[in-house]
């Protein structure tokens, strides 16, 4: 049988992560290369003891179909909690709990895009959501970064030339995979850009609440007086991503029909999962749990900067980070990284994401890898980052 | 600010059945308008059982991030439980984990439609899968229902007349809306005619285990040598739909499609969930809950019987079941359903949902309604029946 695929997925490749994500699953090698939490970050006695009590008190509310819109306490406690923490939501917008912050981008993307509307987005950027915006036909352009974000006047630029711009999409803490985080001025640019030309910004802030040092920056969303932010959030990073729960604030207008192709997806999001997630929020003190999750980070963040320091030879540069899940390397002008990070798996058995998958244009020249300290353990983290300094001493050689 | 929608939501909206659904939720109407199986066959303290052994046992692996494909002792089990019990599965098959059966028919019809391209389904059919097909922007020709099934000389003209035909969408056991059960001659002639016509086969069997009645048909997916059934299974009548787990069989060089489309739709399903159906699968004694359920069923299903038999006029006809969680209620001649579905609302405070949601064209004429027995108690049940007898002598007087 000949499969007649759509036009949509014959253009796919599966996620260039994904597929190195499987490597990793081989115990010799050390996987620099997730996108996981750090796992003892994980509030593991808190979700037994709430998950016992859900499924003693209210196993039925748990276990039967709920509405599309999700748990509506969850819904209320995290409308409210927004507003007061981070100044996110106004009277037009809505909230919808979503099957993990990554339904937000198909839904937005399912709700906006026609086949061959541009989306402009970092570059680079998620892998993730880009394919999300491919699977729908999307012309992607990229806006080159710079330390403290997105190049403004790329960005104007970008929305003065392009035709059908629907959104700019941008990860403006601790962006993946740069760990950059987008300054409160360009913000505010970038927001009154968006307004001048009339498009939606989809922000996408999973790393937000996993900030070790440093000040915070305001959410875009909490500039959003005219109903053009999508606010995409997530229990991934500060739970854990294995409940698959996140959530969408946007005017309810747009969220309306995020709601009927979320129907069409997957009726709802698991139940369990939400009634943890609120019970997380409302009846712990999330405070301490946040505090707890930063000293974790904080510290991994340490072992990392310090092998960095010491392993890699002066050629091999990084951003230093505040936060997030990961370090962004580059390698020295005429370098082929590429080809160091298949001679990093298949020589040093140390598995980091080459910087290329994170392109728009997968095929355009990159020296940048990514690494992640939050997965392995701290042994296996030293020991990874000595590999990749003494293949980089000898590949540069 | 006008929002830019994509053109495929502009024609979307949001489901009937759903909308109908929060209705029900005024706790003074008699809600008969759930697709909800019934919550007492939940297992609900193996499920607390389990779920406390898997948050001692293995908390970061419920709650890390996990494989696209789905949780790897799950699909397993499934795979040769679906092959010894039921046939289904060949060499060329694999098998993925979504998020509930919905998912599936999301998956498949990104993967097969391009705008225009047609679907063949039962008339009337399942809106949840309809309004997913829609959201790809797919022709759906309805295929008239008997009751043994789908009108296969019908089916054949449709397939001799239409262009681009990519599946046939069906479920073949206790179908939703209508209860039928296509035969085993009957699924031979569809499997023979989608081989002669080179389309695929989309056979949706949530329903399939809840037989409390009568002999199972064998699935159409037990006849595939071809490679050209797509099936899709779920948890959520057996186990509990708020854990939000399904799963499709099918060829892998589909499937793989499918896997790249979920990766950007939600990653992978919650894993606590679908580590709790595969312990209640591999170390429970499944075949006891099974029986359990359908005692229950049976049970509900006859005092349903019962009171439709003793309340409705005798123009008011239903189609007996052996199974499933509906019937479907069909008015006399020139009747006007959708007015008697809206005067049992707001006058009677009983909720039905009227057959034009089901059809692949809404305006068309209908006058049948449905009716689930599963969710209300038994007390709410008969009186709700005993109300749409009322209303039904009034209405046709």
């Amino acid at each position: 049988m000949k499969y007649p695929f759509s036009d949509r997925v014959l253009s796919l490749k599966p996620s260039a992560i994904r597929e190195i994500f499987k490597y990793a699953s081989d115990p010799s090698v050390i996987s620099l290369s997730a996108g996981n939490p750090a796992p003892e970050a994980f509030p593991v006695r808190e979700i037994a003891e709430i998950s016992a009590k859900i499924l003693a008190g209210h196993p039925v509310e748990a276990l039967q179909y709920g509405v599309t819109e999700g748990y509506a306490p969850l819904r209320e406690y995290m409308a409210q909690y927004l507003k007061e923490r981070h100044g996110i939501g106004r009277g037009f917008d809505g909230i919808l709990i979503t099957s993990g912050a990554q339904q937000v981008m198909d839904l937005a993307a399912k709700s906006l895009l026609n086949e061959g509307d541009t989306v402009l987005c970092e570059e680079p950027s998620f892998i993730g959501s880009l394919n999300t915006f491919r699977s729908y036909r999307a012309h992607l352009r990229g806006i080159p970064m710079e330390p403290d974000g997105m190049d403004m006047d790329a960005l104007e630029r970008a929305l003065d030339e392009e035709r059908d711009v629907k959104f700019i999409y941008t990860i403006p803490n601790f962006q993946n995979p740069t760990g950059i985080t987008m300054s409160a001025e360009k913000r505010r640019r970038m927001y009154a850009l968006a307004k001048r030309h009339r498009v939606l910004i989809l922000e996408d802030n999973p790393y937000g609440d996993l900030r070790f040092a440093g000040e915070p920056v305001p959410a875009v969303k909490s500039l959003d007086e005219d109903g053009l932010v999508v606010y995409a959030g997530t229990f991934s990073k500060v739970i854990a991503p294995g409940l698959r729960v996140g959530y969408a604030v946007a005017p309810r207008e747009l969220l309306q029909k995020m709601v009927v192709c979320k129907q069409g997806e997957d009726v709802h999001t698991n139940l369990w999962a939400q009634m943890v997630c609120y019970e997380m929020m409302a009846h712990t003190d999330f405070d301490v749990h946040l505090a707890r999750l930063r000293g974790v980070y904080r510290k991994k963040a340490k072992v990392a900067t310090d092998a960095l320091d010491r392993c890699l030879p002066p050629e091999v540069t990084y951003l230093p980070i505040q936060g997030g899940l990961f370090f962004w390397c580059t390698l020295p002008q005429g370098a082929d990284m590429p080809e160091f990070c298949r001679q990093a798996i298949r020589d040093r058995k140390v598995c980091v994401v080459p910087g290329n998958a994170f392109l728009p244009d997968e095929a355009a020249p990159c020296r940048s890898f990514r690494i992640n300290y939050t997965t392995p353990s701290n042994e296996k983290l030293t020991r990874g980052i000595e590999l990749l300094g003494g293949l980089a001493r000898d590949f540069l050689r």
